[in-house]
Parts: C-alpha cells; structure tokens; sequence
C-alpha cells in the first residue's frame, strides 16, 4: 500500500538520451522507475555520468510514467565549455 | 528554487474523464497542476466530486505531467454498486 | 543523486505503535525508509496488517525523516466496529 | 483529498538558521509549507536568498512536518570562498 519513487533533481543521461528532432536542443530520455523530477525551472544541471562534469543546465518540458518507467523531455538551456 | 506539487490518493473526475476507446474501461483524465498519484496499484478510489460516494477502485497505468497539468490513464477494476 | 522514498496513504501499524500519554486517541509510529504521509486530512485509514480490516481514520499530524527512517504522530478521529 | 507540497533541492535561508549548539557546522531552520528536501546526500547547495551565491554545501539530516512548517537540521559540510 505504499508506491516507491525517488527523487531527482539531476539528470543523468548515461549516454542515452534522444534527440527530438523538430525542437533545437530538446531531448528525450528514459529511466528505470519512477522519478520526481522538477519541471519547468531551467536550472537543473545534465551529467552523463553522476560523477562527471556537468554538460549544462536543462529545462524539463514534460515527464511521463509508465510501466515502471520515467521518460522526460527537457531542453538545453546553458552549456558548459563551448568556446 | 521549489516545485509546487500535490499528493493525491484518489481520483476526483469532475465528470471530466474521457474514454479510451481501444481499451475497456479504461479512462483519460487531465487536471490541473502537477499531481502526484500511486501508480500500478488497484486501489485507488474513483469519485465525481470529494464529498460523493466511490464510484469504484482505479489502477492507474500513466502519469503525465506537461504544461502545468496532470493527465492520467486509469482502468476501473471494481465498480460499486453495480446491480 | 537521487533520493528513494515512498508515497504513503495508509498507515500499517504492524502493532508497533505507541500511545502518546499526554494526548487522547493520540499514537506514534516509526517505520523504516523515509515514507511520504498525508498530513492534516482526517482520512487516513488505519490497518494493522495491508489486508487487515479498517482499525478506524486518522489525522497525521507530524511526520519526522531522521536516520533513515520515518516517524508519524496520529490521532484516531474514527473507530470501526466498536460497540 | 490532496496535500500541496513543494519539492526543494536547495536550502534558502533568509538568514533564519539558528546554530545548533551541540554540534559543530549544524543549524536549524524552519520554512512554511511543507518541502521535500532530500536527506542524507551532502550535495544540498545553501544560500542566503534564491538569487545569492552558494554559502556552502550541505546535507539535511532531519525533516520535521508539523503545523503546516517545515523544520530541517543541517550540517554544513563545504564552505565556498573561506581562504
């Protein structure tokens, strides 16, 4: 009688997200379980890894469960290191 | 630097839900906000207002949280008072 | 960097609650894992085991996450079946 | 039949954190509402308004619900800008 969820308020893509290809700079990703995520705030920083630099800030348009999964849509506000 | 959300543990349609038509008792219901509901678990009550009687028990199979609202996909398991 | 925790709406005394002896119908509980309660509604049910019968309704009126665990402060507001 | 609640991965103090005086590095705060803050992870960034600087990092040890606030315990474990 209870449903676990974790929250995140970091997206780890580990290489696998998507680009949606009628919007610049969106992406679209999927994750075992499900996740509460923060939407429509543009600060949440994208990692590939959990350990590793952060690629930039991100805006989370949309989050879906379903089957055990959670798939977000955000786009990419800010990036790091680009000269 | 906070997300507003609710916690919810019953459906309330409003009369507002939507058939799905593939699927047999199976209902689509947007509302506003962003709504956390317990997904996979049959147990959730089905209402048309708070204060009414239930019109059943729901498991919800999706939530979807995009542009301030909250639409779920929800299949009535047990109906009350069906004679 | 991500937090577990569980979306709770029930609360399953295990018979491992206490009385609160300064405070009528009043109780405390700890359980393990941080667990998301419903606070202030008087709609809570309680259950000694998930698929026990309805002890009776609740009113959480503190919720503590510390070590890993959860602690909840409950009045019972509505008693089943006592005649 | 739902608990508003805001989901927060930042401590904002306002300047209202009293030191907890038994423990080194330890405050106390207490926020309206009821927040989600994650517990146990020492990445909870601190600052003085939204739009500050970050202070430090922290990590949240206890998260109190009651009356409609929100207390949280914290210990500071990273300090920017002390030379």
């Amino acid at each position: 009688m209870g449903m676990p969820l974790e929250m995140n308020w970091m997206i780890v893509t580990k290489g696998k997200e998507e680009k949606v290809v009628e919007e610049e700079n969106c992406f679209k990703l999927t994750k075992d379980g499900y996740r509460l995520y923060p939407l429509d705030i543009a600060v949440v920083e994208v990692r590939k890894t959990k350990e590793a630099a952060t690629i930039g800030l991100a805006e989370i348009k949309e989050m879906i469960w379903k089957d055990g999964n959670t798939t977000i849509v955000y786009m990419l506000k800010k990036l790091n290191g680009v000269n």
